[in-house]
């Protein structure tokens, strides 16, 4: 069937039906002719600095959209987002890689092309470890069915994929295939009412049964159906770190992160002596555990993932995670009021200081709680920057955005300019450590570039502060930069310098009101100072030890 | 045996023996145990930004050191500087990466630890297609024949190797084991006389034989051998853009660059000319060959490398690189006057132009030339910060580092500092674009840390400026930075901002005065100004079609 689609007109319409009206990438001259379709496309282009703030970006774009693609050109490009897709896998963010690559006629003769570093496939190997599916197209026959495969595979596991565009292969007209009917998956309906059956009766025969709700349920789109059942049953619900804000914190039965010794401890405390514990769609990572101070008891727990059902010691993997919710949610599960009791929300009312009084983590946090409202959406980087956030409390859903289980330092800056290119009604505030700012905070040229307006609150401790407690030495110290200063190198943008609360609260208002450009503030802080959480963990441990 | 040398101290000792004293690299939880025995030892730390830093100073320390090492953490580290492996795979030099990874003992039932993107081995697997050998060091029987074998691979192939340290494998003993001979390559004694004596009778025949020094004649050490058999017959020699600076261009047998269409269009006469070419460790990259532009014949080539000697279209795998040099150099060959003149050195003698003059790419590159002295490294990134060095006069070995092959945007400034801590008493010239400053440039932030003081200029042409002449559109632009103003960020170095040929003057003495920092040089372009080695390559490639 003759086609008058090429393989990049297909695949950029493949990406508009699935949603995407953005790619964040760098060029380069195998990917140029890619770049210029995509700029006569309805996508819009979003160059970032280096390939790795495109990575980053992509991916919180995808968390907020569903998908996100970042485009890259061949071996400089592609390697250097290696680690933001190995991000990507690890939690689950549906990003499509797209490479261009050398021409197939180019390679004749297996000649030394700049920017390859070992085979022509070597790109092509490396990806097939972080992504679902991978694909190169240099075939019209099959570029179609690959592209299809390719983006059906992000969709269904919810982990990036890697396509990759020799430059010959960009205008070439794609042979249009049927497409197969997409394989829905499919519960066992006997293993379906067994596991359903198993899983009524334990909730109904316990005392104080809880839920935590983790980042699976915001990927596969169950918040809904979560809601549902804890709405029926009165079950008050927990979240994960990595699944902070997947449901609204306002909700009467929320009851905030349960993370083992890192989250609050009338959480923890209740969590953990409940009877029966439902876990959502939770990845069992170290950080989600409050590396590994979590107490959790497999005989109280029923587990639901994307990939399978767990109930105390045994599991069932015909069964999905939506017919098993959906099942549970419309079953004979009634009401009952169960002994955990809403405190009062975060008071916005915070206590006076005296107006010079410098600013300690503790304070900063307070203060940022106070400031947040329903169009911000927090991103916090790696470090005290995301333990601290555990205590912050957004209000609607995907409202928190961080690394938290593969915790890559410089996640944040890129990450703000996915996050509000997809929704720009949303305002990021970005908690940040100096550390972490050094790696990729000058992607707020990007921020610049394309008039978003983030405020960044740089957390400067000196360092890695984190690492401090573990083994310290001159290796965890960073150069102080004058973060405030940076609208001076950028042309843009408002900076701040931070030591009193007073300063603080003056410059988060000043920050508010300048709607027109990024705002950055250069928080100094004590080299030894931690937040309330990280206080927690290391207590925590402490008993344990 | 028993040993008193634990993993970490037997790698370390390795490394000093091997005349390593430098460490580039971040640290992170998983090898922070690693870096507490590197800063207890003789090695140096050096801290960088990002990892990308890291491996791009630790290839500019090897390409003058003979070994460089980046050392970072498990996969939010060690997938960072996969770019930057890549690049020292494709180039030829000689880089350790040492990635430290989660405890033998914590990877127990498979746990999801933080830093993991998918498997535990998904990194080594990863690393396994851009080193020539890799290792985990997972147990102490081996990690002493592991730790041999990845260093000489490394030493014998000149290209990266990877070694993954669990963290609790740092302080465990190693079990010493007799170390076997190291192998050395030796040529087929039959094989190496067939070779010389055809070699010798071919350039003896020749009425104008000409020589092209290659990467690997500076990687394998082979650089007297070299200028013996030039000096011996008077062969003059070119370098190819990757191998600049391998032979001294003082020498008064040096021509200049060979590179097709993007070389000096006499020494390209002559080369093409020439009825015996002798190529010495060139790889034939597109940029080498001048994006293939140069005009070669097999019928007329001795081509020399580290794995076969080629002659016309015949090949011998069993005579080595040294010994083949060494047969012709001390064989029968005599001394000729070949037909080439060198042409006077460059004069450091501008004509003079109004001081007001705006400045221009080939203005800036002619009073570079003129500024550049003997203490000065030039290092290129990719880009017309490269085409217009093809044309400066560096003045002995390994003083002009470029990634000329993989032409990875964004390596310069990082590479700067491996080259300085290095060799302290080099001062780094560095030349770069805009677009690649924008990648990495922040790394100056460790050139403050550690008081190096490059001369650092930035072409700033408001893009990828060699993308436009290919296709252009607004992909191809970056944010106008006032680079001039990066020191009020950082707190040192000193910013100049030139627009006038005065204005350059004025600043490349200044910045020559300045000792004591890093300067900087936003030299601004207008957008479509090009070097006069991109107009001679644009020239000729226009004549090919």
């Amino acid at each position: 069937m003759p086609s008058t689609l090429s393989v990049s007109e297909y695949l950029i319409e493949c990406l508009q039906e699935m949603g995407v009206r953005h790619v964040f990438g760098v060029p380069g001259d195998y990917v140029l002719s890619f770049f210029k379709k995509l700029s006569e496309s309805p996508l819009q282009v979003v160059n970032t600095c280096d390939e790795q703030g495109a990575g980053f970006a992509a991916d919180a774009y995808a968390r907020l959209n569903g998908l996100g693609v970042a485009c890259v050109t061949y071996g400089v490009g592609g390697l250097k987002v290696a680690n933001t897709t190995g991000g990507a896998f690890a939690e689950m963010v549906p990003v499509l890689v797209i490479s261009g690559a050398p021409g197939r006629q180019e390679r004749l003769n297996n000649p030394l092309l700049h920017h390859r570093s070992n085979q022509f496939d070597t790109q092509k190997k490396i990806f097939e470890q972080i992504t679902v599916a991978s694909a190169e197209l240099n075939d019209p026959a099959t570029a179609m069915a690959e592209i299809d495969r390719v983006l059906d595979a992000i969709m269904r596991f919810k982990r990036p994929g890697y396509l990759e565009l020799p430059r010959d292969m960009v205008n070439t007209p794609v042979e249009l295939q049927p497409r197969p009917a997409a394989l829905a998956q499919r519960s066992a309906p006997e293993a379906l009412a067994e596991a359903l059956c198993e899983a009524t009766e334990k909730i109904a025969a316990a005392e104080c049964p809880v839920i935590m709700v983790g980042e699976e349920v915001h990927r596969f789109g169950l918040q809904d159906l979560v809601l549902r059942l804890a709405e029926k049953t009165r079950i008050p619900m927990a979240v994960s770190i990595l699944g902070k804000s997947a449901v609204p914190e306002t909700h009467p039965l929320y009851m905030g992160v349960y993370a083992g010794g890192l989250g609050d401890a009338s959480v923890r405390e209740y969590f953990e002596n409940s009877d029966c514990q439902i876990l959502l769609g939770v990845l069992m990572t170290d950080m989600n555990m409050g590396v590994y101070s979590a107490q959790l008891e497999q005989r109280k727990i029923i587990s639901v993932s994307s990939e399978q059902i767990e109930i105390e010691h045994h599991f069932y993997d015909q069964v999905t995670a939506q017919d098993f919710l959906d099942g549970l949610a419309n079953g004979i599960l009634s009401k009952h009021i169960y002994p955990w009791v809403k405190p009062p929300l975060f008071s916005t009312e915070l206590d006076q200081t005296p107006p010079d009084q410098k600013i300690t983590v503790q304070r900063l946090f307070q203060h940022i709680n106070a400031f947040l409202n329903c169009d911000m959406v927090v991103i916090s980087d790696v470090g005290d920057a995301l333990f601290g956030a555990i205590d912050l409390v957004t209000c609607r859903s995907a409202q928190f955005l961080s690394p938290a289980y593969y915790t890559s330092l410089g996640f944040a800056v890129p990450a703000c300019i996915g996050a509000q290119i997809n929704h720009p009604g949303l305002r990021p505030l970005v908690l940040v450590g100096d550390g972490a700012f050094q790696m990729t905070g000058l992607e707020l040229s990007t921020v610049a570039r394309y008039h978003l307006n983030p405020i960044v609150v740089v957390l400067n401790n000196g360092g890695y502060g984190t690492e401090r407690p573990m083994i310290d030495g001159p290796f965890n110290d960073v150069l102080n930069w004058n973060y405030s200063r940076l609208p001076e190198l950028l042309g843009a943008g408002k900076g701040f310098r931070v030591e009193t609360e007073q300063e603080l609260v003056e410059a988060l208002e000043a920050a508010r009101e300048n709607t027109d450009s990024y705002s950055i503030l250069d928080v100094r802080l004590a080299q030894n100072d931690i937040s309330p959480a990280l206080q927690r963990l290391t207590s925590s441990l402490g008993q344990r030890a």
